[in-house]
């Protein structure tokens, strides 16, 4: 049984009550706790050393990715982070200055956001540094983007460059708040996520869940600068094209929209976001599944977003 | 450096914002997100393979422990859990049945008390398996009760019996949710926590935020049987006593209210919860410390709880 088989296990019949508008499965639960005009969104997620950073990472970098994390599944809903419990598990023999650099990187991060930091705790784990974010927004009533919610006809979109991350993007990346509360003000999206373990494989999320199936254009695919470099360099390194499809941690926005929006998408973006690359990477179609068309053919990419590239 | 040092210079200057009731320090967070009539609480809490559980730990009593720890925080904020979100960090070669049956701990006290899991995630801790819980709760608008608020003369209460939790207690207690509601509801709380570490420990936290002193009375410590069976069964054992006051993992309730208020609390509470035992255990006094007062000489307790026991 892998990760994805015993989450849909464990996910299959879970306590609920009258607060709950979106449980597990999305980027962040979805609460109705009575506030007049506002849902409340609640999301953790964890890093781990040896996994997602190394004793090597400068420690400010550690906690700013910590939450960065967090903070993109806010933006995957369109929300705004209000606050956040630290939970931080160490080695007996841990280095004060280490853990105290942590915390300066994730509490830099957390003011440029309006996040307050409102405790949390310190654990035991005695082979390697875990920390584990938990954090609260909010999101206007009838503002949230779900992953179901993409229909036949949509066009495809994300933000940014994808593939290459592991290159310092992972540590660095800034969360698509404002871009995504932006999209969800103007724009009437259909299906709503950030990118973390792959366009491909991500995508499979929103087509599963929306019951529907995706096309990617091969030749659309932002790739970013990094992965074009380790391509070129090494012949044993991925395809750029298939970094871009398959490589994690980019925490970009994937989203979809009705086709007929996505002309008036793409000028207004510009305008407002002259910086930050958007790119219509393909379009919703009935059926399921992902699948990739190249100039001259088309491959249905896997569960794990892997494909055999011959030409790439 | 210790870890309540390292905790006190890693909260000095949390980043903060207008939605802040109470940020680290207490039970739980507490926070104002626009409820009308209440204030949302915010806890994590986290339980590590060999420091909380072991292997042999009955899979279901592992999933019912993590929870019910962080209802226990609700609980001393005098609230009502609404909400959690399950991390699981597990060994890759995770066995499946016993993953599920330590949910399926978790779920059944998550139905008792009506809170709903909304998702979470699994992620990777190689040696062992660590979980942490994030739960929400909200609390009627000014009914929350803090540890800073203990005045001169008010009396010292915990209900149940302390000590000796390893035995089994610390698998199997109930979260005293229903218990604080009724004393917040029905009484003037000027300071209420819980018991985690035990007893002399967790009082000097009381003291130390509310800026006063506090004498126990050793005779009216509630001594849980397990402690005095230990105690009696090896002289390198804890005396009974020593166990109530340092033994951890009680979660018990500790509070203070108006010493004149004492007697109409136990008229009551004999009332209402006839099965628990609530025992007035001493007062608070001006100065700072915790002292225990014997039949004829008095001992300040340490920052550990711990004091020589000449003739326990």
């Amino acid at each position: 049984m892998n990760e994805f088989e015993l989450i849909a296990r464990l996910t299959q019949s879970l306590p609920t009550n009258e607060t709950v508008v979106t449980g597990a499965g999305d980027d962040c639960a979805v609460l109705d706790l009575g506030v007049p005009e506002k849902l409340i969104l609640f999301k953790t997620d964890a890093v781990v050393e040896g996994v997602h950073f190394t004793r090597e990472t400068p420690s400010e970098k550690i906690g700013r990715k910590a939450l960065a994390r967090c903070l993109s599944d806010i933006a995957a809903m369109a929300g705004t982070p209000t606050a956040a419990l630290v939970t931080i598990a160490l080695p007996k023999e841990f280095n004060a200055d280490f853990i105290t650099q942590i915390y300066d990187g994730l509490n830099a991060l957390a003011k440029k956001y309006g996040v307050a930091i409102v405790g949390g705790e310190t654990t035991t784990n005695p082979e390697r540094i875990l920390i584990s974010i938990s954090l609260l927004g909010t999101v206007s009533r009838g503002k949230q983007v779900l992953r179901s919610g993409a229909k036949v006809g949509d066009a495809i979109f994300v933000t940014g460059e994808l593939g290459g991350s592991l290159a310092g993007k992972h540590l660095d990346f800034e969360p698509r708040l404002e871009e995504a509360r932006w999209l969800a003000e103007h724009f009437s999206l259909h299906a709503l996520m950030d990118l973390s373990d792959g366009l491909a494989g991500d995508l499979r999320h929103i087509v599963n869940t929306s019951k529907v199936g995706a096309m990617l254009l091969k030749s659309a695919l932002p790739i970013a600068h990094e992965a074009r470099l380790r391509a070129k360099a090494s012949s044993a390194a991925k395809p750029a094209a298939l970094a871009a499809l398959t490589d994690g941690e980019d925490f970009e926005l994937l989203f979809t929209l009705a086709g007929k929006d996505a002309v008036k998408l793409l000028d207004a973006w510009k305008k407002q976001f002259p910086k930050v690359k958007l790119s219509c990477v393909g379009k919703i179609v009935a059926g399921e599944g992902v699948t990739l068309q190249d100039k001259n053919s088309s491959h249905k990419l896997n569960a794990n977003g892997y494909v055999h590239f011959a030409n790439a």
